[in-house]
Formats: C-alpha cells, sequence, structure tokens
C-alpha cells in the first residue's frame, strides 16, 4: 500500500523551518506496512496544492497532507480542499464545542477566526484535535484517502498515533511487519556490518536489517514482513540473538527506546540514583534524562557549571586542581563527578567538561576536546573524548559518550 | 525566478534521515532571488526519478537535485539522467584523475565502481567536487536549467556555495527577496492577526505576511520581491514598524533569532550575567541558552533541583518554606531565584517549579501547574501557568514562558 505526503506551507519552501514531520510519519507509516511513495512540499497556494493533489492521486491511495490549518489568511488548506472537493464548509459542532472549551480553559475570548476554525468541508470526517484548535479532516474520495492534518508537530503526531494509523490499519488489509530494534553504542556502522556480515547474508528475504547511525548510536532494526504475526516475531527473534549474541559488548538494549531510557528503567529497578555535573553539555544530559516520565525516581538533580567558581562552589572541585590541570581535565572531571555523589547524595554520577566550541580551543586542547567522567560510590573512571569542531554535535556526542559510560558502568556493578 | 528542489533516496522515504539539506537549499537560494516552488522527495528508481523531473519541468526553470550518487548499486541517479536526457555515458579525464588523487591520498586500492565515478552524460558541464568523489553535473537543456549534486550535506553545501549560486546568478538577470522576521511571544497567531488586521490587509501585492507559530511564540515574516534591494528594503521597514509599534508589548526582537539568543545578546551588551534554578523543566533552559556559541560570556551556571534536599542544599530553600507552601509555590521558586542569585553570583536568574506530568498531578496542583520566577539583585517576581498534561510541551513551554519573563524585566530594567 502507498502512501504520498504532503506539506504545505511557505516557510518549507523558504527554508526557515525543516521538515521534520515526514521522516516521522514515514517511519510509523512503515511500521504499519504502508510505503511513502513520495514526499511533497508545496507553498500556501491553491493552485499548487490542487496540482499535487492531482499528481499524487496518480501515484498513491492515500495522501497525507499537513499544514496550512491555522487561523490566520495564510492559511489556506481548508479552504482549498472545500472547493477541490467540491464540498461547501458548515460549522460542525463538536469542534466549535472543543475550540470553545479550549478558549474558556485559557480564559480568552474567541474572536471570528478562531469560530471558522469549526468550519469544515461537508463530506469529510472530523477527528478532533485534542491538542489544538484546528480539527483534522479524513476524505474518501474516488478509493482514496485523503487525510488534512495541522503541521505542528505534536498535534499531527497525537493525531497521526491515536486516530489516523489505526484507521488506516482498519481500511485496508494490510500485512504484518514486525520490528526488532537492538540499540547499540560504541561501534560505527561499517564496523558492526562487518561482524554481523554472514548473520545479515543469511537473513530469508521477509527479513530486512536496516542500520540507523545517530551521534554514536547504531540502532539495528530487524523488519519481516508477511501475513503471520506469531510466526514473524519468532523469525525476527532468532536473527536478533544470533546478532545480540555477536556483537554483546555494544548491545545497550534490545529494544526502541533511548539510550538514557535504557539506563533509568535499569537504575530504577535497582533503586538506585543519579545526579550530573556537566560544564560543555550545558545541561542537555540532564535535559536528556528528565524529559522521561518518572525519571525522577532516579535522578535527584544536577548542576550545571560552567565557571571555576561555580565548579568549587557547587561541586567541590579543588581551586588548585582546577588552576593545576585546567577546567577540561581528567582531574577536574573525576572531582565534579566525585563532587556531585556527595553534594546530591547519589548513588551514581556523570560529570563532562570539555570545549564545545567554536571558539575556546587551546594549544594541546582544540575545540572538541572533552573529558567525561562518571562515578558510583566506589569508583570513578574518566576518559578523554575528541570530537568535532561542531557545537551542536560536540554536545550530543559528548551525551552520548557520557550515558555509554555509565552504562556500561552499571553493567560491571551488576 | 523559481526552481524546485528533488531529493532522491529510500532512506528519506522511509523517515531513516530528516532532509535537512533543501532547508538549507531554499534559504541560500532564496538570498539570491530564487523562489523554491516545491520540493520533492522521490525513491532510487528510474521511473519514480523520470516522472518527477517531467512534473517539476512544467513548473519551474531550475531543478536542482541531490543524493543517488553514490557508487553502490542502489544509486541510479546518473545513469537515469543519461537516459532522460539521451546523452550515453563518457569517462570524464578531470573526474577520473580527481576520484584517482582521492583514493591515492587515502592509500587505498580503486576498484570498478570507483571508476565508474568518472562516467558522466556526455553533454553536461562537470563541476568538481572537491569534498567527495561524486561529480556534480550541470545539464541546459530547453532553457531548463537541470542541477545534480550529491546528497552528502558538507559536499552539496560546498558546491551549492562555490559553484550553483554564483552560475545561477551569472544565467538569470534575478529579483531581490527581502525577508523580515518579527519575533514575538506572549499571545497566540489568532490575537496577533486581529491586532494588526488593518496592517495586513494595506501591504502592497509585493509584500507578503507570514504566520510562524511554535510553542509560545509566533515568528512574523514580512517578505518583498522586487528588482530595487534598497527600496524593497525600505518598504519592509515600514511595515515592520507599523507592526512592532501595534503589539509592542509581544516584540521580543525584530530578528530571525530565537528567544534565548536574543536574550544573550542583550545581556552580552550589557555585561549582565545569568544562572537558572530548575526543577521540572529539567535543565532544558540550561540547554537552550548553551547551545548558542558564547554563551558562557553571560551564563555561569544553574542547578537542576529535583528533590527537597538539592532545593535546601544547592539553591537555599528554606525546609519550612518547603514544608508550608511544597515545592510547586509561589514562594519556593522565589527563594530558588533568589538562591540562584546569591549561590551563583549572578544579576539575573530563572527559576522553574511544577508539575510536568504526566504523573505527579495533586488536588488544587494538576499536572500542567507550573511556577515560574525571575530575580534581579533587586526585584523578584513569581507568576504562575497552567499548560497542559504532555510533559515534553510542558517543558518547552515552561521554558518559553521563562524566557520571555526574563525579556520582560531586561526591557524594564533597561
Amino acid at each position: 500500500m502507498l502512501a504520498e505526503i504532503i506539506t504545505i506551507g511557505d516557510e518549507i519552501l523558504i527554508g526557515q523551518i525543516v521538515d521534520t514531520n515526514s521522516a516521522w510519519m514515514g517511519k510509523e507509516l512503515n511500521t504499519i506496512g504502508i510505503s511513502v511513495k513520495q514526499i511533497t512540499s508545496v507553498s500556501d497556494n491553491a493552485e499548487h496544492i490542487i496540482q499535487a493533489l492531482n499528481e499524487a492521486q496518480k501515484r498513491v491511495d492515500i495522501i497525507l497532507i499537513t499544514g496550512g490549518l491555522g487561523p490566520t489568511k495564510d492559511d489556506i488548506t481548508k479552504l482549498t480542499l472545500s472547493k477541490y472537493f467540491n464540498m461547501p464548509l458548515r460549522r460542525d459542532q463538536a469542534t466549535l464545542q472543543h475550540v470553545t472549551e479550549i478558549f474558556a480553559r485559557l480564559n480568552r475570548p474567541m474572536i471570528d477566526v478562531n469560530i471558522k476554525q469549526a468550519d469544515v468541508p461537508d463530506g469529510c470526517t472530523v477527528i478532533q484535535n485534542k491538542n489544538g484548535t484546528a480539527p483534522c479532516m479524513w476524505f474518501e474520495v474516488n478509493g482514496k484517502i485523503i487525510v488534512s492534518m495541522p503541521g505542528v508537530p505534536f498535534e499531527m503526531m497525537y493525531l497521526m498515533e491515536e486516530e489516523i494509523l489505526p484507521r488506516l490499519k482498519k481500511a485496508f488489509t494490510l500485512p504484518f511487519i514486525v520490528h526488532k530494534t537492538i540499540l547499540t553504542s560504541g561501534l560505527g556502522e561499517s564496523f558492526l556490518a562487518q561482524q554481523i556480515e554472514d548473520i545479515e547474508d543469511s537473513l530469508p528475504s521477509h527479513i530486512k536489517l536496516a542500520y540507523l547511525p545517530k551521534l554514536g548510536q547504531v540502532r539495528l532494526r530487524l523488519s519481516a514482513t508477511g501475513n503471520n504475526e506469531t510466526s514473524l516475531k519468532a523469525d525476527v527473534d532468532v536473527y536478533a540473538q544470533q546478532i545480540i549474541q555477536r556483537i554483546n559488548s555494544y548491545v545497550v538494549i534490545d529494544e526502541d527506546v533511548a539510550l538514557e531510557k535504557a539506563i533509568l528503567d535499569k537504575m530504577k529497578a535497582k533503586n538506585l540514583t543519579l545526579s550530573t555535573a556537566e560544564s560543555c553539555t550545558g545541561g542537555y544530559i540532564a535535559h536528556l534524562i528528565t524529559q522521561h516520565a518518572g525519571s525522577s525516581a532516579v535522578f535527584a538533580g544536577g548542576a550545571v557549571a560552567y565557571s571555576y567558581d561555580l565548579k568549587e562552589s557547587i561541586l567541590g572541585v579543588k581551586h588548585q586542581t582546577l588552576t593545576e590541570f585546567g577546567a577540561v581535565s581528567g582531574q577536574t572531571v573525576k572531582e565534579m563527578a566525585q563532587g556531585a555523589i556527595t553534594h546530591f547524595k547519589t548513588d551514581y554520577s556523570i560529570a563532562v567538561s570539555g570545549i564545545a566550541g567554536p571558539d575556546g580551543g587551546m594549544p594541546g586542547k582544540p575545540v572538541g576536546t572533552v573529558w567525561i567522567a562518571i562515578a558510583s560510590k566506589d569508583e570513578v573512571v574518566a576518559k578523554l573524548f575528541t570530537f568535532s569542531n561542531k557545537r551542536i554535535q560536540n554536545i550530543e556526542r559528548s551525551a552520548t559518550a557520557a550515558l555509554t559510560m555509565l552504562l556500561n558502568l552499571l553493567k560491571q556493578d551488576s
């Protein structure tokens, strides 16, 4: 079954925003057995939207549209669909009530354009958007399914997960696609590929292996397609176990979860607590951890200490250590990690100090030099990394490296 | 002048990678007066690529293609273009020499597929790719310009900047496109639209206004197209000033920068320092700030204090305050903010404490309840917000609200 994604919005074409929706949607559609044939980004222009719809209908059976549903004048998707399908607008009472409730909750007056959010083409199925005022519209015309969703990522994601994907599964007889993901860390994709080459070559034709690399991590995803879900799961498990045995020391977890979530789950199960002492990662590691629900059971807190002063006062790093070895040194990160254990009263801690760049490099310590330490109550280990000259990447790579080090220490301690 | 970007690659359609190339290209093309009419992502399939080329030629005069130029079997862009333009492949000696040199430098043997990188359709202009082995190919057929580039971002970017953009500027007499962005915070897009409706209606036809909302922020973008850059800038400024005057209290900055970057610039110019005391935002505000180069000149550091203990020990919140009013209270965030000022020795501070969810709500303090305080050495203000039941959104909204409060205090103090 083939789908096309049409994203509508001038902001995409002028490069003001990167379209991250389409990749997410492509991935989700794949999991239920629908392949994306094409992604088309068009402007907020009625003629252009219609052209894209006409072209897409020649290629696919499912068209998912995002964007152009805001209340302002530049948003014309709804009007265009109304004309395209020859379905005049009607006021949808359920949507009106929903919009009214949102404004009541925010204690704000509703103005005309807000009320108009409740107008929908007469003939589409209206799906309420719990996270916003623009309703989702589902059209079934000439055997094709066309769905219009808001472009705001969290509104679109909620609608896809809760409404669109389940409805598409019902509407078509789709094959089962069973995925099994193995999260690895510490080895590049070409080296992983080399280590498991014979296993990959032995995969039957209904099972595919994909390498999904992300700074410092590689996800190995086995996908099996067929009609019998139970036997697909069994098939995939056989090969997953072979791979896990082969590359065991690089396997973080055999689930499709984030690295820090795997750590949180492991630590929570053992009632262990964690703190962070961050310099160049600037709170990013704490943020990665605390974005997950329930993280407070494990994570007590942390410090972001950019200055020498704060490294001393909050984390108890010795003044002499800083002046003798510098802030970016094995000695300093070790004291930061131990300080976190002591001051924040946790079982484990992560400490990072480095030069994220683009400025701040010095002889012997170029931009990208990062020291990471991991401490438990009994031990502290520090490691030196040399990353790139890109600030954001250095922050992300440092976080991945630190979390991988923590995971290895946890494995070793258990 | 209109262009279309065609990105080729299955990895885009299955959501394995996010296409960041197109946004970058769109922005760069805009600066030289070329508008991107459409972005089309297609699979590594000859028929599909040809269909996309045919459709694009009906819409635009310039087609920029990325991807599908690698040495492996799944990369078929070059062969497809050779057939499409009826230009058989010839071996390009300059490219062969370039590829040979690369392999010699890497001290690696060249195999057949590497030599074939030097084969190009006979009739295109070959542009050497200094950062890789796949050459860039420039076709001029029937008055259209079609350029094929590798999809690797740094190869594409180098080719665009050094070769393609200068050549396009020479090939066409291009109009100027001038953008002016006003970043606002604190008022939804429909209310902003209502307040400036008459200004929007009075815009001349060569100036467009777009609303670009993001949790708690809206960017207003004026875009003017014409032949005289100076007069376009003047035109846009007239309307930008009208809008800024009208919605002054919501304007963060009249530049296309992130909210926290606007704050960093403002504070740096006045030699002011900042610290953070975060509970429910868990380091996200510190991360937003420290992702920007040069943030260390302003940001001293901060604490992520989830537990009562840490709120007391690192931030000096009184035990009695926590037990009497709770961690999520105006009293507690005020003491957190004041504690940050004292302990981290900064001029300003941000403190946030709330219930991000999905669990942890209590009677009178449902999930989404967030207290934010902003302090200077002289004063501290706290404000209560009620957000949603989504954790990530609550974190993001809290950050935007906190940064907006800080900006307002900075404005008031200056």
